[in-house]
């Protein structure tokens, strides 16, 4: 009969407005970290749709109080099993150093010791003068990402056993690749391709 | 001649790949605050596209210091002159207390107080007992998200001239609205609907 | 051969045509009763199509002796063993009061008590100040739905192993809930969400 | 600006869903009136779509208290303009005459003039030995819907400068025609044909 | 290896091209006599497609030596063992007699008597006055589809054990039917569908 | 207001049923004479649809006197302005002479001079030892069309003023060609390039 | 773990890209010769696309010992077993003989014999007088399809066991063909159809 | 009138397929210089299609005599006046030295010196020791790419005012870039990206 149709139909969509209070984690179980850069389509990178997956994004993608904070709800109450870290190539972050960003908006009349870097938590403080690093500006990508990977592994707000994996977003392809892996590298000359007899 | 659509190909996937370096902005100018759950598709709910905004995603979609770190950087330096507050109902946030949640962790083994809450950061200090306070939970999702444009407007690290709203995204409807705007509460009785002579 | 085909072809456009004579039910056995509204698209509602269902429509989807007349000869003659009520949230007929209307019709000269409800059947009569009852307003979708579903379970004009169902579609949210079920009330606060802890 | 867009889509679903309580008529300002047959595609019978008009169905699509109450809102307080009455060929309607089903249902042990025809509304009585006439079986489709439209036109209850149309169905064509106006019956023999010299 | 399907594709393109001289029928194993007229898309009529049938259309899709002529051809020849005829209704055939055609044509100037009525054969005659005949009009569909049938059935020209059917194409629906089958006179009214208890 | 709409649309289709009693002409007032083969596809080798051309197709594409009476009605009394032949290679109709067609007939046990060729008009007589003739096999594709075409120019019973062409259709490419233009011949060798220099 | 899908999707990746490398054939293990004409859809005529084979063009479609360097390549060490070569009618190769192109070409001024054939490699040389020769123009391209696959057949420096094909596009048909099986030269007269009883 | 389309079209089609025997160029007036390489498909990283350009392809992209005599026939007779090299990134001439694969193939029975280099053009002689320069491997494609184009530009066998380019195409984007122009290279770290304040 329809009613039966129709309220399988009402059944799931209250399993997807409440999926909170009934404690139903999203459906891949997965927390991403990723850039907030416009080039990063995160669920068309990894090949997922909506309710698959919770997503964090912030400047750069990376390790933060904000990021910990994050993972911890999602992994310890929300079901999520699994860790993806997403940075990607020409990030806004390697553009330019802390130094540069903090003297830049000094010089904007901004003072920056004074200012709370938090304005819903005073509680939030920087030690004098660490501005410039709270800025997480990086200078190698890969690197970058490697080690935001060892940062969560080793976080005791997240538990041992989430899998966590790395990847890099090329813009100049819009594809992922593998931290150290630049196929691009290895197809331009002969050397690179190790030519036999060379 | 095809050499000249060919070139002009060539320059449009090199003003892609190098947006930064050559200080081209996102295509709305516009950075996003949002939370990180699966049910939020952001783009399609504010029907925009790949490379069109910067999308800043946490737990609750919250005013943190990395909400600000990101935001300073996007307005300061990447030309952004628009920023979009996106919250939700049915968010994680409002199912449990920060001090429910601490307890829960405490009961796992955790010390909270001895944990850095930036690995990345030692410097970064929370005073004590404030942890169930870091975490952000809240109570009510329309007036957090008249509080997250609040505290954005006064902070002194975004330019006074950015242009801030703030939405809340029902996922029982995958729909916008504006806060304190439920049509579902002037549509079910002759009393909300003001009819005329009861 | 080919006329096997054609010849089945045109056997089943006859079996279309002649289905009252031939006495083919309805492809769901199935007779909706509905509002009258343009935002109800009730077989999209349903997710049934042409030759589905009968469906009722009337102002209100509420039971009136036109719905008993049509539902009886559905159910006796045409095959039926299945009732859906459909009402919906923002009913024009919870806008005003029968009184409000009555008066309101009165005003533009129309002479209540003396008009002949039904032009066609003169043997059909109201009794007196009885018009504003008999314009079936009503002030709450749920409660209604509820009602109607009841009224056509008792009436002895319609068999009793009819099965009958109710819903309310919501023009807000272009969906179906069960009466009573609103999402959107459990969705807004920590209260609703029966936070722990709070 | 990216909010600009998004306010105008807020307000639009807005004035969606408080059409009634804004004053918002449907959009073709119709009422239609119809048969509520499996067979009968109103939407597409008319070339129109969801929020377009409001839809009457019942068995027969005929003239009855019912239609007359529903038309009367719909005119006098919702904005409607116009009124199509659609019905159609191989209606159930002319499958069995009224005093045939009176004696059919009697025959199922329901005693015919002690029962309510509206459970609803006790105050609406019909005349001893009407109950087959309140039936509304008919015999011809082309002169049933000239009539209804007839019934309409007079009826007190309904605004005199409100435009009035019938058309039937054909459920063996799936198309519809004019009262009277059967393209099948010019096409078969040259006499229909008036045949030149014949 | 890929030559092998090149091969196959060869192989087919040949098959196609050179049926006739390899004695390779038509799909169907079909020949269809039907009308000119343009409302008569023959294939879509049937579902046929191209390669499915041998065509034969004529004025009127009635039996002429040249229809006997082709029809001799296909099944002594190509292979072919159905006949499908097609008549349609309100066809050109039935606008005017013979008679008042030929005068017609005579008020023109044409001496129809001294006209050649096949240029390419001046050995094929036509009897004196005959002519208004040849031109075969005709007065009702269903009796010509239904001689037509029977003039093939008991030509010597065409094999006993060919199957052959014959159908009406009703140009004011677009459908087939068989002859003496019009659902349109079974839905208009009551005694058409044999209501009961009339 | 909508109902002007539906008149229109039922205007439409009565033009369309009723073409021949309104005078109504095919949309591009053409006649297609054209060969019964399965692999011509007439309405796709012409670039026309539905309604656009009276179609008259018989074994070979050749005229007759049906062909003469189909086109004499057209043009007379139908509206057409414009003929085209269409002929096509590999045709039937040169895989055997009439002769050893008629020997062949005649060994099935069928005899050919006292067979009536058109079943529904005696009257129509051929003179003796014709029959081979009457077949109007042919021997060459090119000439046949040339010849058709004339045949059709200097019939009386065709106006002098209607447009004649021929054409062919390649069933080895699908495509249509004028005859004598056999692009085939011209591709495969120096010599039929006319290169220079050779 | 979504991580696993990622991963496998990189592999396929580097798959590709460094196919030579891995030493991964191409997916047909297939070379082609065929000519540079506008009109020859190499990919379409064979039904390959991308990453199927190997697609040798030059002027002709001819064996020249730049053909051979790459055969030889792609045989020896990429893995290739099968060869297709495809000429086409119609080639620009038919439209004047060598001769006349060398003194076309010394008309404009150019000295042909004390010109360098491979300005990358001085060191091939050309026997004077045999520039003419050296442009390969052909007279017949069924003939010369089927000594280019004679050609490459006796080839030193072509492995044996690769299995070589040849075939004709034909640009009037847009379709392939075998050498000397031209179907146009089969349809178009009785006698070319082989007539019976001709 | 129909034919007169008809007759375009079939002028349009002998355009087609006589193009050379009427001096018809390619659509572009384009000659491409590509590798035959199966990751490399020159329509689509060119963005042309059927009928546009005249592609030679060998193994490398390289400049030989085959086409210097290619691109001389096109440019002298056929109308090009535009020419594009293709090389591409992980091109097999850079997977091994000349040298070594010249004894790789001595290895296998091949003698070298001895063996025509054109089976069909005995005349073309290469100086002993030659043959592995003759095979033309390469060691840096971009390198490889101006070196082309350079040696085309100075040939005496093309026309001086002939527009030539080279682009790349990587394998690992499948897209193109100007020689020495890698993208990949320039978005990896701050030092790449000339960050600010470094």
């Amino acid at each position: 009969m329809l009613h039966q149709k129709v309220d399988q139909d009402l059944s799931d969509r209250k399993n997807w407005a409440l999926r909170r209070q009934l404690g139903i984690p999203n459906n891949k179980r997965l927390w991403v970290l990723a850039c907030m850069d416009e080039r990063l389509p995160v669920e068309k990178a990894l090949g997922i749709g909506e309710g698959d997956a919770h997503i964090f994004r912030n400047a750069g993608g990376v390790v933060t109080d904000d990021a910990i904070r994050s993972a911890m709800l999602t992994t310890h109450l929300f079901g999520t099993k699994e860790i993806i870290v997403i940075n990607h190539t020409e990030c806004g972050m390697m553009t330019a150093s802390g130094e540069f960003i903090s003297h830049f908006l000094e010089k904007k009349g901004i003072n920056l010791d004074q200012t709370s870097i938090d304005p819903a938590l005073p509680e939030l403080k920087l030690s004098k003068g660490v501005f410039s690093k709270w800025i997480k500006t990086f200078v190698d990508v890969d690197e970058t990402c490697v080690k935001q990977v060892e940062l969560l592994r080793h976080s005791p707000l997240i538990p041992e056993d989430v899998v966590i994996h790395g990847y890099i977003w090329e813009v100049e392809t819009m594809r992922l690749r593998s931290p150290h892996s630049r196929l691009s590298e290895k197809v331009n000359t002969a050397q690179a391709m190790s030519a036999k007899g060379l």
